[in-house]
């Protein structure tokens, strides 16, 4: 089969890799036919997450049909069309008893496109398939169905759900990319009174502004100015880092208000200034996180219904073959204009970023 | 009146003052009985509170007799002997009506010895009568009463409730100063499966241990890893910050188990490095927190059943008028083996150290 091989930082290869097979009882193989592209591939790519080693098929989100599946896989089937999550899940060790499936100490947790290969490919083994992959109703489309493997339940578990967005609060969200633009769309479940985005790029901003943002900010010109104008000088009760450099995370810790919370949903690579001096009498709550994605089947009804704008998220579609392609242009995003691109699914041909 | 007036930084002194009078209607005048001496008050000396002016009397815990209250006063009159807490609250604004009485924006929090005068003194005018002080039951000493006005609501509220200690955790209270000290004695409340006490000095290990610490580590010697061996390589699940300075909040972090909580009770002047790097995939949740004293009744109805060990926290006692020794004796803690030291009271004579 064909799969996106890294080789080391900086390059990567749409290339012939062996066909996976089912190795354990508990496995299923999935035939890819919708993937998706993640920031965290192209930090990979950069060599920032070194236990990715040469050779790694990388991606860890898919919607596919199963194909084979081990003696002990009870919930699916072959034939069965299902979303492929970013996590696996052993069901068994303490975190996952808990519900913490991100934190998994039985071999599962974030392993496809990291530690063993993943989705961008034609075929992917997928380890513990009772807990980690879950059926698609035919309502929901492919391209829909690939942003929860991953984006909609981090941006929701990580950003609003640790955060405790709760109604009549306001809502800062730093960054506005594509889990940025997913926080508001999910913050927006829970009343807030307003929803402040943001970004340094004038385009997400105006997509914050469609997902649901109630006001935008320049990252340049004084954000905490703002928040705190609508607040009474107060600041914001939640504030959802959403970038991963440490100016941003700075920044949430200087518009959160007394009593309130950050929750970070950055991946970072670098140790940010924690102020302290400032924050130790300020019952500030500050949360990190791994998406568990115990969220999924939830959203999955969600966007079943039509309550989760899923289509507004997705700037570009490519055929799976053309995955070089499409690793340019989400790489170069700020020229593109490129939010979530997906590869396969219903729509092969490519759509320019002006349709959202 | 005497009372203990600071001078700016390093100066201070036990002199005359005018008596304070009611102000307002909601202020009752305490005849101080016993008082004792925080940390904070000696950050105060240092210079590091620099809106603590010169001229002000310091000190925000005490208990007393009330000897004249304001007309709109009704829950204390003359006559009742009173603890006087170390927060203040309005009752009336957003944060006072979530229990949050510490972040008061209605003119109270943390004012005793701070924005106004404070307990050092032979009598204090305490605002907001009503919510700020708090009837004493005979069965209580004025001894054990004074810990509730700060060190034990502030220990279990900032560390012990906003770190969530529950069944079965393990628990590493990094700081055996009288608030670490006080952390492990209302942590043990919730039944932690150990504690863990780390600081530099071995008598407050040894003090530690007999306010229910299970191990003790030197923190020079890589306490990380005795956490570690204890607990399969994890971590703890809950980890207090009773020290303040960047060093000891660094080895929280690098502490703290996945999915744990890292509940920061020090009074920091400088900020740390939160190592993001590490910790953004790791669900920890971090809290800072002045005290609100919501517990205290509850902490109040502990200490008059015996449940809590307060008198093991108290080292040195003094006659009121001999608080600048008391002072002296307190800011040498390294030497005098001092714990809290508490003037006034029903015991007026130096007690050695060796009575812990």
């Amino acid at each position: 089969m064909k799969g996106l091989v890294f080789h080391g930082p900086g390059r990567s290869a749409w290339e012939d890799v062996p066909d996976p097979g089912v190795q354990e009882a508990t496995d299923a193989i999935v035939r890819v036919g919708a993937v998706t592209i993640c920031g965290t591939d192209l930090h990979i790519l950069q060599g920032d997450v070194p236990e990715v080693r040469p050779g790694r098929v990388l991606g860890h989100e898919a919607v596919g049909e199963v194909v084979e599946v081990g003696g002990a896989v009870r919930t699916v089937r072959p034939g069965d069309r299902v979303l492929v999550s970013c996590i696996s899940a052993c069901g068994r060790c303490r975190y996952c008893r808990e519900g913490m499936y991100g934190q998994c100490r039985g071999g599962g947790g974030w392993i496809l496109g990291h530690l063993i290969d993943g989705t961008q490919a034609e075929y992917v083994r997928v380890p513990y398939a009772d807990l980690s992959v879950h059926l698609l109703p035919g309502t929901v489309s492919s391209e829909d169905a690939v942003l929860l493997a991953d984006i909609l339940p981090t941006a929701y578990e990580v950003g609003v759900l640790k955060g405790r967005v709760r109604p009549g609060d306001t809502v800062a969200v730093v960054g506005a990319g594509p889990i940025g633009l997913a926080a508001i769309a999910t913050a927006r479940l829970f009343a807030p009174e307003r929803i402040v985005a943001v970004d340094l790029a004038a385009p997400r901003l105006e997509a914050a502004r469609r997902l649901g943002a109630d006001a935008v900010a320049d990252a340049r010109e004084a954000p905490e100015q703002l928040i705190g104008d609508l607040t009474g000088g107060l600041g914001a009760d939640v504030v959802i880092e959403a970038v991963g450099v440490p100016e941003s995370f700075e920044l949430c810790t200087r518009m959160v208000r007394p009593g309130g919370r950050v929750a970070n949903v950055g991946v970072h690579g670098r140790p940010a200034a924690l102020h302290l001096e400032d924050l130790w009498s300020r019952n500030i709550t500050i949360t990190t996180g791994l998406v568990d994605t115990h969220s999924t089947p939830t959203l999955l009804r969600m966007v079943a219904a039509g309550r989760l704008p899923t289509p507004q998220l997705i700037t570009h579609t490519f055929p799976l073959e053309r995955m070089e392609e499409a690793y340019e242009v989400f790489s170069r995003a700020a020229d593109t204009g490129a939010l979530k691109v997906v590869l396969g699914g219903q729509r092969h041909e490519v759509v320019p970023a002006g349709a959202v």
